[in-house]
């Protein structure tokens, strides 16, 4: 198999790594958060690599339930090599990810330990994070219902203490009580640390977090009155292998010392103490949404990495000569458009993600000394960007998937789990639409500072002063567009649209409706705040020892995310607010192409930087050698369909069509 | 299971019936082309809802495998049933329709069998269609190879000559030359209607079409010289149930005869005789089109129903009182603006596919006569309409689906299948971005001709007259904005786009470059034509006995359409063609919001008139009695991991994990 077609997509590839614009291996160090962590996932790497069965080209030929039961599996092995390599805890975590196989019990240490550690009393953690550590109980988050996602406060989960006997009963009053979408509980979880009303004397102190078992650590069973079950598979076959469950309670009782106690306290006699500040409970939603926004950008990395490097040896059609070798797919500006400034975005989505983890370990420690003075700026930008980052991500993936043409559509292309798994990040964790009116609630308060001549609370929101200069006249764009101007004018725009907000909020429109208006200055603050992090991330390496040489093609991806984005997605509002003039819009197009044509070329080592490996791309199309061809033929070889077993089986269903009534005589009489 | 809580959906959903804005069934006759038409589609709808083999509830937790066998199932009962009650091949291809469920046999009907009716002769058509016709054979259309899609000319499967033994060897020189992605070709087929280069003494005449066996259709063996199989999953579990497949062939000899012979000829001496015109091909390639703008509208008729009655029967979070019954989410302006734009594309893309579809009928009558004058109207318009129909379908499926929040990620919310065997609409009959390009130039020919005075030859761009009125000038806004104003507002948009791209393309850039200034181009054409079928069909049914009173809600959604769209995705090209102004575009949101004010309220009617029943819909969240709380919890019991034996098997894994070490021991004493 190696005729000169095949060679040329070997060929294609490698000549593309020729004229990197930087080291490939010094931006994925700088990435990578440094040679420390990048050597510690690499060790991870290579235990991953050497087990067969954390092979993944068996998954897409399995049901969902196989998948599932597969992943526990590879949770049992991964449990065993803890105990072989002797691995710390932080170890394991790093071996776990590592797999890139999600497993049903990721909510166990991403959702129910941390709720136990921030909530649980020092007794309380003693207890029960001694069990978990060893796995003996496995646990899940219980509080969406089925009849409640948004609207915590409505919640219908009751937990009644009953003062004889020292218990809350946990009871589901009605069919749409039943908890829904929990992770973890549909099939594996023993515990779960749950929200409910909890309710005194009749009174109600709305909802707190009580441990509730749910089935025997011993076998396994449903704990007596739990009505528990796996809720099915998700669109797009997204979260496969999470056990996203329901559960009904029907008067379970627990201690009272099951309710997590660190913050409010409910004595024997019923007594009620409440939470001194419920800020801490605050900080670990934050901390989701920061996720979700690194979650896009290496997502994205992932995606732009398989189509950057399919697109360059696929070739199609040759404009000039169509006898001649055709051009390569990434040649088209077409693809070029499509790739490149989603290329940028990751980079952009990893920065701004990277720091706001920094600014989210300074606020957690304040935290811990009462000091709160970070929080509204955090919760601001990290909803601005999860949102932008959800949205922009999930279609980025999508798009990444089309630039590849009809194999895009494949399983194989690798890109279809990605967006599967990431879209409902648009919902979850905070719906877009209602985080929005959140930013611009926060944006609203700051301009009406502005206009009180009071200082603005927020230094985020300090673009905002530029609606001192008015906002009628169109920024003076000079001959050369430089990143400063870029940003300035991402800060005008933000600023007039949080204006016109306002005014629309004065003009008597009702609040609720003005979402839309408030998801225009929701990601218009993102945009700013992505291009200022990664201007400032330019000059931090310029300054730096070791990265100064990616100062540069740094600063083009910046100057690229910034006209990309307002050349395209942004367009709209920065002519609708006078930002530019339909004359400048001309102009910025041709230098949004001048920025395209001069990364495009690179595009192949900027997306090698992001460092991923074969094994988890997982992509017939994106192999870092160019063997895509070769690759989707031995990927699909692997179908049971084409198998002795599977043909056969199939065979015989087919007859039964081809030889209706007297079809197998005129078959033989016709030889066809 | 009937509490007060469950009782509110039902309530909801009736009273949001209570003052249609029209009377829904009227709409539904018509949108379903009338009585008649709906008559025959209820006796069908009515066979199937009776066989309990078309029960879909299962479906959900299958494996692909199990999917594709059950698929045949299904076709085997279908042709049990054709025989049972003597239907004719109409009828039948009406029931297999009104299955909503898709067999690997559905390209031997839709691409097979039609390619041998159009290209071959009447000896050849009486023989291979008799054998289709009674299923002896199953066949497949096999022309996209896995290095070659968009670039037919240079497949590279060679038909060659041989006058020895008056036989065509069919070979595939390279891996790369294997076929790749043909439906039907997986596991099904027997036959296939096969491209090839045509070679014959050495010199290649191009792509022709053959008839190559592929397995027995006695043994359903794979025939000599032929290695052939399924091509795996694809993205997003989209078309499950459809065999996609590669085939190599190893010098595989045929009769002369098979190949097709209608328009080119070889005869047994090896003369070649060229086709006369190769139009006729062409036509079919204009039906799949047209075919695919329909489906993006009753897609989107589907998703949207499913959308509006959910977002109907949930409520969540009361803005006024917390304490009270929460708001109905259909009540929140974000949605609103949400589906309700989406409603009125679903209408535009329905009547503008019928109108297409009409036309396409006249012009496959004038073709048969050698008149091929509609040819160039309807490629252009069909192109546009498929890349504006393909696009904006799958992204408006995706955001029904979001709008439904946490719940719209289950698999029972009906609307995750309908995006994933949707959106490969984008790349499929024709890459998008490669037919943009055809309607760029077709387009930049007629302005040519209006700017050295020739009369346009294509009526459909009529709009670039208005460029004698200059290009400077924006739209004067009247007080009241009539749809009327509106269409000529499209008109400008799209001629200014077009005089745009014609001015870059005499600037000196390459035609490839101007991608995205053609996809504008495209969009706006289409934008203009489906407002403009809209009004047209207004126009009509006023003057229509039985139709006449859906005429105002029509023209509302027509409205609603056109302001839509200009304040949403065309926002941007608007302004930049200075067709309006910045302070005309908050004249036209607050005219948009009108549109959806006025719409709202009818929302479900709206979206009932689209008359789809509860099976076709097979969704938990969008039942027409608003039960989605109830069928929710229905579907999941289902689940075979909620199921004893499932459990058994799941206790057994996690049992692994949980009673690792001494952990059983732990678990007794410390009584977790």
């Amino acid at each position: 198999m190696t005729s000169p077609q095949l060679q040329q997509l070997s060929k294609d590839i490698e000549a593309a790594r020729q004229n990197p614009p930087c080291d490939p291996s010094l931006m994925t160090l700088m990435l990578r958060n440094g040679p420390d962590d990048l050597a510690r996932l690499n060790k991870m790497r290579d235990i991953i690599e050497k087990e067969p069965l954390f092979d993944k080209s068996q998954i897409p030929f399995l049901s969902r339930q196989e998948y599932l039961a597969y992943s526990i599996k590879v949770h049992v092995r991964l449990l065993e090599i803890l105990d072989e390599q002797n691995l710390s805890l932080d170890e394991f975590a790093q071996l776990y990810l590592a797999t890139d196989i999600v497993t049903p019990l990721q909510l166990n240490y991403g959702a129910f330990i941390p709720v136990i550690v921030s909530q649980g009393t020092d007794e309380q953690q003693a207890k029960w994070l001694a069990a978990a550590a060893r796995h003996a109980i496995i646990g899940c988050y219980a509080q969406t219902e089925l009849s409640h996602g948004s609207n915590v406060a409505r919640l219908q989960t009751t937990a009644t203490f009953d003062e004889k006997t020292d218990e809350f009963v946990i009871n589901s009053p009605d069919l749409t009580a039943a908890k829904w979408w929990i992770g973890g509980l549909g099939v594996v979880s023993t515990h779960a640390v749950l929200q409910a009303q909890l309710i005194i004397k009749g009174k109600n102190y709305g909802p707190h977090i009580f441990i509730v078992p749910i089935r025997s650590p011993i076998d396994h069973t449903p704990v007596k009155g739990v009505t528990v079950g796996d809720i099915g598979p998700k669109a797009y076959g997204g979260f496969a292998t999470t056990d996203n469950g329901f559960a009904l309670f029907d008067h379970v009782r627990i201690p009272r010392d099951n309710m997590l106690m660190r913050f409010a306290q409910v004595s024997a006699d019923g007594t009620y103490t409440p939470p001194v500040h419920s800020k801490l409970s605050y900080g670990s939603m934050v901390k989701l949404r920061v996720g979700i926004v690194t979650d896009a950008g290496w997502k994205l990395a992932r995606a732009t990495t398989i189509a950057t490097r399919y697109c360059t040896v696929r070739r199609q059609f040759n404009l000039n000569d169509p006898k001649q070798l055709e051009s390569q797919v990434i040649s088209y500006s077409s693809v070029q458009h499509r790739l490149l400034p989603l290329i940028a975005s990751a980079y952009a989505l990893i920065i701004a993600g990277q720091n706001l983890s920094d600014i989210f370990e300074v606020m957690t420690e304040q935290l811990a000394k009462q000091d709160a003075s970070l929080l509204p700026e955090i919760h601001v930008t990290s909803c601005a960007f999860k949102v932008w980052g959800a949205r922009r991500g999930s279609e980025g993936l999508e798009e990444s998937r089309k630039a590849m043409g009809g194999h895009g559509f494949s399983i194989f292309s690798g890109v279809a789990d990605l967006f599967a798994t990431f879209v409902p990040a648009n919902t979850y964790e905070g719906d877009n639409f209602v985080l929005v009116q959140q930013v611009g609630r926060a944006l609203l308060k700051q301009v009406s500072f502005l206009a009180s001549g009071k200082p603005l609370t927020l230094k985020s929101a300090s673009y905002l002063e530029s609606l001192k200069q008015g906002t009628d006249a169109t920024y003076a764009l000079k001959e050369t567009i430089t990143n400063d101007a870029l940003l300035e004018m991402y800060g005008i725009r933000a600023a007039r649209l949080v204006a016109e907000l306002a005014k629309e909020a004065q003009s008597g429109r009702a609040w609720e409706d003005l979402n839309m208006e408030c998801w225009n200055v929701s990601f218009a603050h993102a945009e700013y705040h992505l291009l200022k992090e990664m201007l400032l991330k330019v000059k931090a390496i310029e300054q730096s020892p070791e990265y100064a040489p990616l100062a540069p093609t740094l600063a083009k991806l910046a100057h690229l995310f910034g006209l990309s984005t307002l050349c395209k997605e942004g367009l709209a509002t920065f002519l609708c607010t006078s930002t530019i003039s339909p004359a400048d819009s001309q102009r910025l197009q041709a230098a949004y192409r001048a920025a395209i044509a001069d990364l495009a070329p690179g595009a192949v080592p900027l997306t090698d930087a992001f460092g991923f490996t074969d094994r988890e791309l997982n992509s017939a199309l994106g192999r870092a050698d160019g063997r895509a061809y070769e690759a989707l033929w031995e990927a699909v070889q692997k179908n049971p369909v084409n198998q002795e077993q599977g043909r056969k089986e199939f065979a015989a269903l087919i007859q039964q069509i081809l030889h209706r009534g007297d079809n197998l005589a005129f078959i033989k009489s016709a030889k066809l």
